[in-house]
């Protein structure tokens, strides 16, 4: 899948250099607000991060808002990518649940800076609010359409695919409040661990219906 | 267990009327909060919906960070508390775990105002800070403990109770941003699919393990 980026601003295709030069912003921001918390950070620390001029960094955003919603954009639209990818693998169902929600631990605390679970989509403006919305509700259907064909299939059991894909990813959005990197596990380890409790918690039901034990 | 409210700024216990006063506040603010975004509020929004004058409302909270520092330190006593009783009652231990979540669903999102998940403790100043992180770390453990007795027990199956505790309040508390009031389903029905499914995820890899299926 080829992503074509659009400033949501000027609706025109940027620069593969002004992408490039927001990534690079993004991944200062994203030390910065790990360090002193996303409330306490302004787009001064960040240009002070980058060693670069104030000026430069409203160049490619207004404010933290533009930076926050760029930076939520970016993740969302990784995750959607990675997600349609496995949606579309051959592999068992319950499988490519856990691969899914072990992706997105690695991604919401490695790769993607930190924000992704802290902006409000309510506080966000337009444009950005229907681009980020839009992203948000095809990947919570990706979770969705498993747990769905996981029924079908019988391998999993669930009252509500919709709660359920809810509740998973609360658990996974959740990480990026505690995990921390260089801790006890990394995010590879945490993803297997709640891979393995979320699909046996859909897997179980199953099993126990059909009076296995 | 009675409860002892203590201002963290005067260390003087509090009068009824002025906790009475406090909770109003945060039952109003809540409402604010739910439908114009915990950003877009300020002070005075608050104060228009109580019909007060702003000045009454800065003699409870001095701020906005105030009034969401105090919600979050009420909502985690009341569910501290909450947590104690189950963890003290001799219902077997999946039983317990699977009513702490209907209570955490049910609470955070009915009960307490929804700014629970919201605010970071990092962003909160002492004696905020401190007061707030240890009745977390407290609520956590009650988690952890009951996993543990689990494993135990040999009916629930886990690498790390601290991990999967973790997922658990994830999945919980992520409901605030996601749960509306008079939706499809109240809070006490998504509580029991929840603990339906986080239950099951740690009980049946107890089963698998000793072979029944």
């Amino acid at each position: 899948m080829v992503q074509i980026v659009t400033d949501p601003i000027l609706k025109v295709p940027e620069t593969a250099h002004a992408i490039e030069q927001k990534r690079r912003i993004l991944e200062a921001a994203s030390r910065v607000f790990r360090r002193q918390g996303l409330h306490a950070t302004g787009m001064r620390d960040i240009a002070a991060e980058l060693d670069m001029h104030a000026g430069n960094l409203y160049y490619y955003f207004r404010n933290k808002h533009d930076l926050l919603a760029f930076c939520q954009e970016e993740a969302l639209t990784g995750l959607l990518e990675a997600a349609e990818e496995i949606l579309a693998s051959d592999a068992p169902t319950g499988e490519r649940l856990g691969r899914l929600i072990v992706v997105h631990v690695e991604r919401v605390n490695e790769q993607t800076p930190g924000s992704l679970a802290h902006l409000e989509v309510e506080a966000l403006e337009e444009p950005w609010r229907r681009a980020i919305q839009e992203r948000r509700d095809a990947y919570e259907r990706v979770y969705r359409l498993l747990i769905e064909r996981g029924v079908e299939e019988g391998c999993f059991q669930t009252n509500d695919p919709r709660v359920a894909a809810m509740a998973i990813l609360g658990a996974l959005n959740w990480t990026v409040k505690w995990y921390r990197p260089g801790g006890r596990k990394d995010a590879s380890e945490i993803g297997r661990e709640f891979a393995e409790l979320l699909v046996a918690g859909l897997t179980a039901r199953a099993k126990s219906r059909d009076g296995s034990h």
